[in-house]
């Protein structure tokens, strides 16, 4: 078969972002909280990790679909990034090179982007550590990549095995990252902080030595089942 | 953090469906040309492995999203199955385990559903072979599932990276699994006959020892990014 | 930290094995409802995988602990082996190099063993298709073993995530592998003929169009958890 | 084929548990000390990582089975623990998905119980680390389990490739886990200490400058093998 | 930091090839045995495969390196083959797209080019496989490539995990694949009769019944070890 | 097929070694700027992690090839090591077991050798991170192995997919491993430092606020190609 280059390439230059307050507020929850707070969606896949641990916060998703191998749309993407975003970077087909590193870490600073989420690979991180610049990748490499093909800046895409529209709330810790749509973003942060107060309490209640079993009234349940205690 | 069962189990019963005229004009093109004609889009991970080679098929999707270890909801899927349909099932967590087997192809096959396309394991796979009922699977393995939790039927669901959505076409052979847009359908089966049309002429000329550097015409182009011939 | 070679390596000649006929009924039901007539339990890693398709057999296990990249062992299990059986080969620590070929196959097959059944890799599969000796395997790989150390012969091992006794009975088919507790094998044998039989009827009736749903009686129960159709 | 639920899951309330001055030998020694002194077995998986580096321990296992997604049984295990104890929980299929946050670190250390080695996923990390509650896993995923499918506590289990049985010495630090079974312990610790001894004399040597081919005698034995100096 | 093109892209149009009868020697004896020939040196990761069994060959090495997702040196490199070559393809960083089809097939095979080996991924292979064009590939995928950047043709290449120069030998199978250096191909040829011959007279003893412990005269050695039998 | 011993394992004693100078200042310009800097190639795969971050060194490779899981040629290996050597062990078969602990480091130490990179596990990271030797692996993990089969010391060997030649110049940092020729070590150090020199301005201008894509004077060419813009 003869293969053809992609077709319609685009940038798009205004995207809706979600809300700030809602956004900070996401960011103060963490991933765990948010994704159970939205019904358990929204998730990128395990192997997406903090190049360096400690960091938590919550951006909006400015969105890039790179080739393999070829960085040059995160140049176009920054042009369009305002502060508080974050850039969400994914390859049209999977690739580990080393997209990013401490120039381009450095130009988004400028602009006021957050931080990096990439399906890919990042570089330069004792720099980009130094600089406490977040980045949350599938692997950490110094293989250079090249600005030869196209891709686009603010079109839906499939990163580490979400959906991520431009506009959305990208929220990352040292669990992971999570993408909560932007219409649902100030349901979902009212959500959180409401499974975080019914926590305070469980906790100290733990704390104090009642077991789950009871607190959470399973024993019927459980017996019903047919579990046997010998 | 405490965990919280996922809200908001549905079954959709009605779904608008690709048309049949794009569906089999598709299924004669295969996986390879279809995603060339629809500009290198949706195409779902190279994992995804037919259990025996030498099928290639197009049907629309109807989809399911499973939890980890547990296949219920394909029971609950087949009711909204009709003929022509092919079955994509994602589960909510990545897993392996065989969620299918020759009880459930049979179901299948007496609704007229021609595919399992499914981002997990099946088991049968002999009697699969034998009854000559196709599936694409990450897995094979005998391991069981449950019947204990409930998933979606009819949701968009992200399937091996692409998202699909209910009624769009899935394009599966022995290069993998491809989804096309139920209403690109029938614009991607003109493009994709169009593909089929000039290559028939380009596999002549190089049958009969012609470059492709002079049938794609790319000397000049070569030579100005300065490649070397030693 | 100074490493030591390993101590106690033993061959036990003698080992009880489960009783022929549970070893011929089980090698009937073939591996997915072995593994559910027993609980479950048994079923070894998802990447253990014939060299061919098409075979169904069960055999008594003659286990076989081998060091990385050493197949001297082998050689000396092959005098312990009895028709009937199937060796069983685990190595200490990961390795998918060519422990296997047609010589050793050769050897096997002269004492009855029937199969093959090994965490690692084999090579010359040409040769052991066309001989259809029968070998589930982690990979096919031509890479040589030496022999300079030793392991045990007829110990208990985990093979792919799963504890096998000398004794045990091994079911392999296309699924997969599944071992079986020597002890229960009868029991098992029976219970896996039970589920046979129940089969048939179902799927007639699910050849016959009637749904699982209803088969199963399953609606009161989706509903009462809540599921919610559209 | 059709699924059946898994048969016979229990809960042991009572067993017998490795004595504490073997424990707390073992916990002195470190993984790769004790897996030499009782003939390098025991070991699980390269793949179980601890999620913060500088903790070595030991404490007694409590075993937990846990279906693919499910955490349940992680509450019921609690009750069962008492003071020393290391949580060592293994899904019945492979699964990455988090099963386990702060709220059940802080109800095991209610009960003493010293760390959890897990052949799954973790999430709330940062808390985790914070909180100073040491874990082994194989991932880190924020994804969540649900409460609906029954395990069992207090069986032997397969964890990262090994079997570990209730009441066995768990071993951790950061070159991984190591299990000792309950009735060997002292004698592992005996010889672990010899060990410890022997390598100081080693150490001082080889800091020294001396060779490892003098002070192990290896020269004459390389030689004999044929190795060849240029 | 910021990313360079990559210097120095070359074709090599002359290169010297391993001499005929060594290529057809070798191509009789098959990838296990000729590894073995050479002292077990060559062979290509486990993770090569062929895209259906049953193939025997051995051809003169034409290497492309090729950028990740960009097969225009493919092109390129069919101009300098010779009937005979096989096309070695590695490319600069891991990736598993479809840099392959049927049309470079039928290129490929209009100048005689016998068979490809690619560390990356191929499609069309339901047409491959009905042409009998064999191809060894590290993946099956249909994802599309570019022609946007530069490679090499016929400079040393790193292809799955060996080194392969232009004009080597290159031997492929069911078990994988083997090279074996221009200059040493006549002495391999000549080792692998041997073990040919020394082999048969093996497998008639084998076969009768003989134990390898007493044909390869074992039992003192491994009693000098220490190996116990019970 | 029969397997034999590997043949030809040889010690190199005297090897030419990259000189000082260039070895010092590649050391100070790190793993992506040295990959830049020689046109993209050398470089390990990503797989090679750092046991513990923050370590940046530059070193001549005395080479390594050791059997799958047997460490012994490590110890002769030492013996021909020199002040300023970086040791580069590659397994003849992939091999995740511990070759290397504090032991060997106490001796590399004693040595003057700077650091291992392994393309295998190691242990006893914690004391090595207190001793702070630093360490590149695939792996860590306790594993033990033996001293029963040869391997070469200072031949060409094929670690983690580059191929690292007896003097060779191999760098390494938080960003991986890269290798450079010995003859060219001299010029790839020039090469990076006009490299560093150049993005000094850079930084300055990106950091600014300046846009790459005037920085680079991007936006003709990304038209030209029929980037749209929305």
């Amino acid at each position: 078969m003869e293969a053809t280059p992609i077709a319609k390439n685009v940038v798009v230059r205004k995207i809706a972002r979600a809300e700030t307050p809602a956004v900070e507020a996401l960011g103060q929850y963490g991933v765990a909280t948010v994704h159970e707070a939205q019904g358990r969606i929204g998730l990128l896949a395990a192997y997406m990790r903090p190049i360096y641990p400690g960091t938590s916060l919550a951006g909006t998703a400015v969105t890039v679909l790179v080739p393999p191998g070829d960085n040059w749309m995160i140049h176009v993407a920054i042009e369009v990034c305002r502060p508080g975003d974050v850039l969400v970077v994914a390859p049209s087909s999977p690739c580990s090179d080393g997209y990013f590193g401490d120039l381009l870490a450095t130009s988004l600073r400028a602009h006021g982007v957050k931080a990096l989420v990439i399906d890919a690979g990042v570089r330069d991180v004792a720099t980009l550590t130094e600089m406490k610049f977040p980045v949350w990748s599938k692997a950490i490499w110094a293989q250079g990549t090249v600005k030869a093909s196209l891709g686009s800046v603010n079109v839906p895409v499939i990163c580490a095995g979400q959906r991520v529209e431009p506009g959305d709330v990208v929220v990352a810790d040292d669990d992971g990252v999570v993408v909560v749509s932007r219409n649902d973003a100030p349901a979902v942060a009212k959500a959180a902080a409401q499974r975080i107060a019914a926590e305070e309490e469980k906790r100290k209640r733990l704390a104090a030595g009642e077991l789950g079993l009871d607190l959470y009234d399973m024993r019927a349940k459980l017996a019903a089942l047919g579990l046997e205690y010998r």
